[in-house]
């Protein structure tokens, strides 16, 4: 429980010194060593002041930031400040400006006003990055980069510029190699969509009505792409200039608009912002949960939510991954902005470290006093005095959380194919891939159980339970993985699993094509539900209540755990078991946790169900409990106040099977 | 009930040959017979197969599709190309593709990329429609021929390109011959929006607010028409080059962007695309039924819903039309798309028959398993094995559908001049013309009565109940035609009744102008009621709740009927008749249908009243009772299962007068 | 009671001849003035009349109109018609159209299609302007002059052209002087959002995101004076035409898109359009009323809303305002549009005489016949019989409505400066400036007090009782103004109060800045309160759920009357008072009134607490008591009938001291 200082989590802060008066810089500097921070990330969006004009460089400010900090001790995570490109850019080059899917040219005034596909822009990106790693490059406060900020943000992933449609044409070309091949692979004998020339092809979405779905699934694999390439020459020129210090990039939760994995390639580890109560709001289109529940947790955020994501960023690369930046108090750009409860912050950072996080940097360190997020709160308050999150932090024992390796039997699958496939047709109000995912992980969690999330094509070997909530795209080499996987795993699938091809188009001969084997079904319907109406499913003696979803299988040679009762798919399959394999087609949150419980008890994977708004969470040999209501709870003998965390024994857990069901 | 088998409802089913390999095809062809099935449409969308470049034809495998037909004995009908211009034609001439009222250009990548008011695309419509008529024109198992596919699918009848504004002012210029003529029709005094200059007049929508409601009447005329000579001149072509095979047009429901009576001038007959449990959603925000009610027809759609539709396109040209495309799964359009109820496909044919439909052709023969529909049933499910609805299609002895005629004695007057002008200034939340003229047939449809939906021009002669739910629009020339039909028949006007001139204008001196003397009323005040608000109205000794909307009259000479009661319009009529006419005011569903009830009564039509979700339908001396709702029902003696049909003798129905009202 | 008919209130009515055939004039003239009529406003929106073609003056209709209705008796107030600018002037200089901030052009076919902005526009504003005040200025029937129609009506007050954006940049270069003086203004810094070149800055709303609020509060403040110059140049010349006359402009209800003071600057007296029940409906998303209370006043609209607004528009010149266009029917512009309740039109003249009108004018005086506002109502139906409200007016005996000075001892403080910052960053769903100065203004008149609303810079030498809602932006200077009411007066403040400085940034050291000293608490939270979650607040023994927003102070030297209990805020300070000076933090209706009932018992102000609905009104020493349900109340001995209005002896009211709270 006391490691070495060095192993212990590492607490920052998000500074902008530029913001404020120098004089206030040393000051600022020794509040945070002594609140006990060990670094600051600095230079986010300054490239204003960076280089007021064309090529005029000025770099006496950051140079004295960057001095007091480190006489305090701190360590610095710069920042490339490309998001954020100065007016003058702008000005001179107004084709780098984006472009929405409504064809409107985004202006100037916010941030992110560039197209990433763009040469222009490209080019100033790489001049920026170059000057300012070679100017700290090697600075020994420096200990790591993060890349430019939030890729996507204010939906500029995907731009519709001149730039984009050529560039996108020719991706296409490079890809498909002939319009014959691309034409079949996306199916465009339908509605007579063929082409006969590579600039013939529009980019997706602005069309009469919805574009063929491998048109759309194609355009967020070559965006993703361009974003990849975009931090590529960034990366680049920092390992170059910059040795030995880690590149990350601050990712966002529950973020669709590229593949994560892809952009994670060439980072040390991956980092996200976590702002619990906003991104508790930012899914209420989902139903996930009754309006009612969201209220309760209208303070901490869901703890679920937040550990999914946590699960997700570290995933990327396998280990520890960052908080880059963690909210301390009120947020500002959700509907409405809730106060966080008291102990929320603790909570929220205890919970990072037991989901693997390394580091974890507050935002911010004052709350800006101009400009777009004056309402938002920091540590200090507007008048320097400290905030309602500054207390937590100063109460946070680093050494209570040493930085060992999470180790996890249970795996959860996740894919951005899949996800943009799933999502190009989600075919009924409220399911998307998100939803459809979370509902397994959450059955999980309540179960007492911690999870990897990991892609499907990664090393599956080390685990004893694989669930694959939402894997829509299947190639045949990812089938054999996963045949190969069930040789050692229990493996669960969700619906509309394997549906597609890599291409988007249905599976050639229908059904789960190169993965039916494995799952020993046939699919019959699937059946979307609105609200109000429910599809009853009978497993054993209990009934269920699928909502959104129930798609229904034909067994081959495959057991027949739970049948719908009633309904258009009355005495049909949904839920079925082949040896190690098996398949859920009925969306209900009982149902599911019913399934996995089993599953999980099968392959000898420790079970606790725990009650609402209680979690516990293990890495290495150390187990937190946490409560994330506003109740006192009382568990096992354990007195958890509202808000808190609790280390517990392992051994003092007690594993109860769940309800047989 | 056993006529001659080419007197019976045909059945069909549309195929895209190729979307599939050939070598499935003599197979498809095979099972398509022995289902029972008698032709295939063919042909829509393939603009691409047929010409993949500019000028070059390529009919080797449609000669080959329609041949493998023919071998079983299948008959085939053909669709002109034109909802899917070829990519390649975009290229070359990008003014053809459509402009929203946003003022945004509608790209290629779905369909009916097109303006129909661009004469280069009506040249390259002409031309591909006559080099397919040639082809195939005369071929024995072509026996009719489909135009396009549905106008104005996806917001494209109205298009605001430069050809558009253009024509329209052409057009106007030739209906009014002089600006004044056109002023004074419009009222441009009136916010001086007078013109001085044809090439003033803008395209309406695109204006600070609303613009006037003349303006737009004429627009939508004017876009109607359009859409009419862009289809006659198909037809030509078609009636030039293949003489002796009939030409429709496949409709939607409740579509309200052109005058459908318009274009079906110059077809056999019309056909319309039904979806029943899609258009149940999309009148959702009607406020027609209560969303409980809603969910407990998601599986089949409402009974009268469909029937309404049934009963608009046979009346488009006075008998027997198609349903071209059928839904016989579920669909992919709707916010959810619930599963068909099992028995739902059986259902719906039968009611087509029963409301007069002479070809239903299932959509589609197999699911697509590409693109956009990819998630839309077929008969045969992605991989080839039969979906749900093949087995109700085999179990459907079409010898028991002869195609004997509908002969109704209960007229519905609908009229898309008052549609459009109605629907410019609705006035009320949940009020528009569709939702007012339905509840009137809902009422009929609840008394056991079958309808004809007749345009107010037609022959009237008959009739001896004709209802008028919301003739907006109100000529000399109608009036008198209405004043003929009162000598033979009894007339039932609803709210807004000739409210206007044929302009859009209310009438020369207030009121219901030439129609004044009919109705024997003078309009005092309507009263549009926000949800919560309600007015009473009593009748005899019942008082009902009118919602949405309430008017009242003064008489003339007139006797009332029902009393408002309370409220502003305390002691006016809200229910006139003088002789043969009476004049509804309040939008009150149980009002109506009492009303309604009376009128029927005295004029010696059985009324049959029903329960919720059983209807009965007449064709010939055949009557088919169905049972909508998911449970069986005992009524009269009779036992009706779940979503099921029955045929009964007409005279077993006991004819019960409605509750005196 | 019975003063001279010159100093009674003028009832007038809209009127548009040009609507009808002129040998209606004579006939409807004479009707005006036996209805008691005194005045006829006309020719607005009649450019097209009064020009027909470039240069070409008509007068001969208008000296018509003015003759008949001078022959009567009829005053004339007459409008200048640049609300609607002619087809030719559009065709000719088609960059006068206005563009909206998505960056479309909206197009002639309604009104106020053009740009303030333009020098084009501007120059034939003035033209026209000239030759109709040339023409009438010193015709002896024309009393005075409205300026244009409903400045900013249809979102156009913000126009998004390039004559907007240049005049925008020179604006600030004006205003600023230096680019480092705007960047630091607006914390450019942020985001890199730093100009080197006052060509680079752009219109706000347009960017990936939310600009910065200081960059949209100077747009407003541009465009708001863009508005006052245009107006200015027409009263100059109205002025140098027509002297003797008055200059008014008729403004909306609750509109925020210009600076009201400003507008009203060099006009006679403010006038405003009234159409209660169109209001109501308005504001539905304000949450400031259960949706079964809005229905409730469906058909009067809210006694407090209507009120509001007089005192605004009495309060800008500080004297008797006027209703330009008073409702006396159904509108049509809400979603739904209920008739008024028998008796509303009486309720609200009283009101609005009450509160200090000198004239009222029902809009209109016969239904439009054609166009846009056929289904709104008139004094007189489309068959030109008298319509509802007819019957009202005819009952009015203005003699009864003397106009004598309104003199108030509480004062409302309202600004639009702080109206734009706060409703640039609301930060809380539901809530907004109006909102939170409306609940204030609410709770005063529920306890039967009469208010003025004024600019905060006024004189406040007269008050007692100074209620400053939500004065968000605070400069020196008026904090100093501020400071020295209190030497006299109570003065109460709500949240948010001064957190802004006149740049929209967060006062420099934070919290309150200059107003730090009076309100003698310092900020410590502030918390955003989503639907379904309150905080608690404790008062005296009493609690309040404060919901939507709540603030918390630590107290310097100052007394805490209400504290938070439970939740973030637990135990701080919600309501503070020190000496005269009360802050109140938390948004609740009932903590509002208790404290607001405290405050005024203490400055010796009547209270009188009144039933929902029920309001009293003094204009010197009249007062009128109204009633604004359906339903008849007996308060104090009076018998109120529903929808009416009673005078009552001022000495009988039981000045009764609130529930102490």
């Amino acid at each position: 429980m006391s490691p070495e200082p060095s192993s212990a989590l590492l607490l920052g802060v998000c500074d902008y010194p530029e913001h404020v008066s120098p004089t206030l810089w040393p000051d600022f500097a020794r509040q945070q060593r002594e609140l006990g921070l060990s670094f600051v990330r600095l230079a986010e969006f300054a490239w204003s002041r960076m280089e007021p004009r064309p090529g005029e460089y000025d770099w006496a400010w950051l140079d004295e930031a960057i001095e007091v900090a480190a006489a305090e001790g701190l360590k610095v995570v710069l920042c490339t400040p490309t998001a954020a490109p100065p007016a003058w850019l702008v000005q001179a080059h107004p084709e780098i400006l984006p472009v929405g899917r409504d064809g409107r040219v985004k202006a100037f005034g916010s941030r992110r006003h560039s197209d990433p596909a763009s040469p222009v822009f490209r080019e100033h990106s790489r001049r920026i990055t170059r000057a300012l790693a070679e100017r700290y490059g090697q600075h020994p406060a420096v200990i790591g980069w993060q890349t430019d900020n939030e890729f996507g943000w204010g939906d500029t992933a995907q731009t519709y510029t001149p730039a984009a449609r050529s560039a996108f044409q020719t991706w296409l070309q490079a890809r498909y190699g002939t319009l014959d091949a691309l034409n079949a692979a996306w199916g465009n004998v339908f509605w007579s969509m063929e082409y006969s020339d590579w600039a013939q092809i529009p980019l997706p979405g602005q069309a009469v009505a919805a574009c063929s779905p491998s048109h759309t699934l194609d355009f967020m694999r070559f965006t993703s792409g361009v974003l990849a390439s975009f931090q590529a020459e960034q990366v680049e020129i920092l390992r170059d200039c910059s040795p030995g210090r880690f590149a990350t990039h601050n990712f966002m939760g529950f973020f669709s608009a590229y593949d994560h994995y892809e952009l994670s390639r060439g980072l040390d580890f991956a980092s996200w912002d976590s702002y619990p109560t906003g991104t508790l709001t930012a899914i209420g289109e989902w139903q996930v949960m009754e309006p009612e529940v969201a209220v309760a947790y209208a303070r901490t955020g869901h703890p679920d939510i937040t550990a999914f994501n946590h699960d997700v960023y570290r995933g990327l690369t396998g280990h520890g991954h960052w908080i880059m930046e963690q909210q301390c108090g009120q947020i500002d750009w959700a509907p409405s902005n809730p106060l966080p409860a008291a102990g929320a912050v603790a909570l929220w950072t205890a919970q990072a470290w037991a989901h693997g996080a390394d580091g974890v940097a507050y935002f911010r360190w004052q709350a800006a006093t101009m400009a777009q997020e004056q309402l938002h709160s920091g540590l200090l308050r507007h008048d320097g005095t400290p905030d309602r999150g500054y207390a937590e932090v100063q109460g946070i024992d680093t050494a209570a959380y040493p930085l060992v390796p999470v180790v996890n039997r249970v795996a959860l699958l996740h894919d951005y194919d899949s996800l943009w496939a799933y999502n190009a047709q989600p075919h009924a109000v409220g399911m998307n891939y998100w939803a459809q995912t979370f509902a397994y992980y959450r059955a999980l969690r309540s179960l007492g159980v911690d999870v990897d999330i990991v892609h499907p094509d990664a090393d599956l070997t080390p685990y004893a339970v694989i669930v694959a909530p939402a894997l829509t795209v299947m190639t045949p080499e990812r089938a054999a993985q996963l045949e190969a996987a069930a040789t050692h795993a229990h493996v669960v699938f969700g619906p509309r699993t394997a549906l597609r091809q890599h291409s988007g188009r249905a599976q050639d001969g229908g059904g789960a094509g190169p993965l039916a084997g494995l799952l020993g079904v046939r699919p019959l319907n699937f059946d979307s539900l609105p609200a109000g109406l429910t599809q009853d499913v009978t497993l054993g003696g209990s009934t269920h209540a699928a909502r959104l979803w129930a798609e229904a299988y034909a067994p081959q040679d495959t057991q027949v755990l739970a049948t719908y009762a009633g309904g258009p798919l009355d005495g049909h399959a949904a839920v079925t078991r082949r040896g190690p394999v098996t398949v859920i087609g009925a969306h209900s949150d009982t149902l599911i946790q019913g399934v996995l419980g089993d599953v999980l008890h099968a392959a000898g994977i420790e079970v606790t169900p725990l009650p609402e708004g209680m979690r516990v969470s293990r890495r290495g040999d150390h187990t937190l409990v946490q409560n994330w209501t506003a109740e006192t709870v009382t568990w096992q003998g354990h007195v958890l106040l509202p808000v808190s965390s609790l280390f517990i024994e392992t051994a003092s857990l007690l594993a109860t099977p769940p309800e047989r069901v």
